[in-house]
């Protein structure tokens, strides 16, 4: 079987639409994957997660290797199986996580030791722990470890940590290489980094295309820079990387992030963004967000979106929405989860759509002209 | 359309099955009515909660009528509408709720002034303002307003409390009769009150016959007075009630508690158990409850329950359901919901089963056996 081959079957401009055979399934790209961070997509079954059109979760290893632990999980038979998600599933590095959770921090050229967030534990994380905890879990796609550089930083620091990050990335590829039968399934993929400096995110992927990697991640981005800046970082980080190969921009993010990304080739997202707003009553719709705790929507007997495909909408009213939001019911959460993650792989499957019709940017006008109208 | 019959379809000893038939659909009895408090049976899809094999749900007027309000709901369609439940709901009278949950309550022969517990709003309910919320929400099953009689309580405090709730069950009448086309489809069930005494239980019983319910519930009980006080109040309380008529135990109970009142000729129940301990942890089974958050689960790739239907047994381990309780999931509340409502279904129809076949006897005996073993 097919290990891992990505196969693009149309272009538009820089963006592409084509899918990632794996052993486990095929993912579509452009896609879009919901955040399992536990071991669960928060308030949905997986076959819920299915439905919306989702073809791979990701799974954040820093959290499951604390709670409830790789090992516990491997003995379980692995993450696939504890989650009941049969699908792809790619584990981040635990880099991020653990720079902006954990606490009492200490990075080295081994890697970061820090003390659980949970119960106060001490733990080290390294390109090589990393790699034995994704192993463990039995990632589909594997993150190499990797700092994420802080924004703002100065070029000189931002170059410090790329270049600690190429490092690790070669730690990483040695490691994953030596994980044995899971490596000869998996996939790994490197994270450039290098901040909003042109010439540092090229140094990082020339680093990353010297040691090999099946796909190549843009890391340290939508961390506070604002989606302008994220964009024009986008314009040199892109281009640099390898065009064969899908490229994954991490931790985005929102709708129009999304379609801006495309334009640029970004083939892969991840965000907690449709999930935990949605918990929070924060609903996606083509016209632009809406807040669903509004009292404008208190007697509204209309779905969110009259047009969607999705349980909520199916179903249910704006008012009973609210209604639930308001008194805090996990059915309302429920939805608005469901709601929001077939929102986002519906407008992943009219980008793919667009692409093949070689309408993107027309596609991409129309969407954004749309969706910040209000 | 028949508006309501029930139909005994066997006896053994003081149980009976068979069914109540309404324009919503069909309730087998003996019934479990899970708890749809503020129009969410919590953590449940409707479509889910039928898969239980529930056939009617129960909603809190008192919930309903400070948020979102009966007007809203009836201006929306009606409760079944706005929660997406097509089938048969019986809503309580809020006499039980407006005691415990209210704030400033003052008592008199007109009804209840009180304070919600939620914005401090002032509201009155008494028996015609308790049928026109039921209306509004467009109830199948009506309850006649009454005070709850708390426990413990003297036999003279008991008899005043009885008395004003048989008057307030004759206005409660007056006021659904009068409430026209709602009238000609739903149906109203008295409520038998009297505390823990037989003389008060049955004049309370002989009052609800003057005026004439369609079924009667007997209420004032599971208050405190603990299992064996309960199922002596039952002794004396069933036999006083109609035997043509469905018999509703109020907020009961415990599996045990369901199988000791069947076996006294009960034939409706709620209770909010199954779905607020599932929440916290505890997971009903044959072989009695467990505490899903201990510590002895959390390598254990055995299902809640090998031989359950529900979705939570199918596809996840103990292990699974303990890590997603201790990390506070949404998806842990949704699975062990879905397993407790599946094993109360399971358990009334077990009982069906048993009642139909002249063994309710044996299979108490082996039930209670097993359950009560640990």
């Amino acid at each position: 079987m097919t290990r891992f081959a990505f196969t693009i079957e149309a272009s538009d401009g820089a963006a592409r639409t084509g899918r990632i055979t794996m052993q486990r399934g095929e993912i579509r790209t452009p896609a879009f994957m919901p955040v399992g961070t536990a071991a669960t997509v928060k308030a949905m079954y997986p076959e819920a997660v299915a439905a919306t059109g989702a073809d791979i979760i990701l799974g954040n290893t820093y959290h499951l290797m604390l709670r409830p632990g790789a090992e516990r999980v491997a003995a379980l038979g692995g993450l696939h199986k504890f989650m009941n998600w049969p699908g792809p599933i790619l584990t981040d590095s635990g880099g991020y996580q653990v720079m902006s959770l954990a606490k009492l921090r200490k990075i080295t050229e081994e890697g970061v030791a820090f003390q659980s967030h949970l119960d106060g534990e001490k733990h080290l994380l390294s390109p090589e722990s990393s790699m034995e905890i994704q192993r463990l879990l039995d990632a589909d796609i594997v993150m190499a470890f990797d700092e994420c550089t802080p924004y703002p930083a100065a070029q000189e620091d931002a170059r410090a940590s790329m270049e600690l990050s190429m490092r690790w990335a070669m730690r990483s590829r040695d490691a994953f290489d030596a994980g044995g039968e899971h490596a000869a399934r998996a996939a790994l993929f490197g994270i450039q980094q290098g901040g909003i400096y042109a010439d540092l995110r090229a140094e990082s992927a020339e680093k990353l295309i010297d040691i090999g990697f099946d796909g190549y991640a843009i890391g340290g981005l939508a961390v506070g820079e604002g989606q302008a800046e994220m964009l024009r970082a986008l314009e040199f980080s892109v281009p640099v990387l390898p065009a064969d190969a899908p490229r994954y921009l991490m931790g985005v993010g929102k709708p129009d992030d999304l379609v801006e990304a495309v334009l640029r080739g970004i083939d892969m997202f991840d965000c907690v963004l449709p999930t935990r707003s949605g918990r929070t009553g924060q609903a996606f719709t083509w016209d632009g967000p809406l807040n669903m705790k509004n009292a404008r929507h208190k007697d509204d007997p209309a779905p969110i979106d009259a047009e969607c495909r999705c349980p909520a909408c199916a179903s249910y009213s704006r008012a009973y929405i609210r209604h639930l939001l308001k008194a805090g019911e996990i059915f309302g959460a429920m939805l608005m989860t469901a709601h929001n993650l077939t929102f986002y792989q519906d407008l992943m499957q009219a980008m793919r759509d667009a692409i093949g019709a070689g309408r993107l940017t027309a596609f991409a006008d129309d969407f954004l002209a749309r969706y910040r109208r209000r």
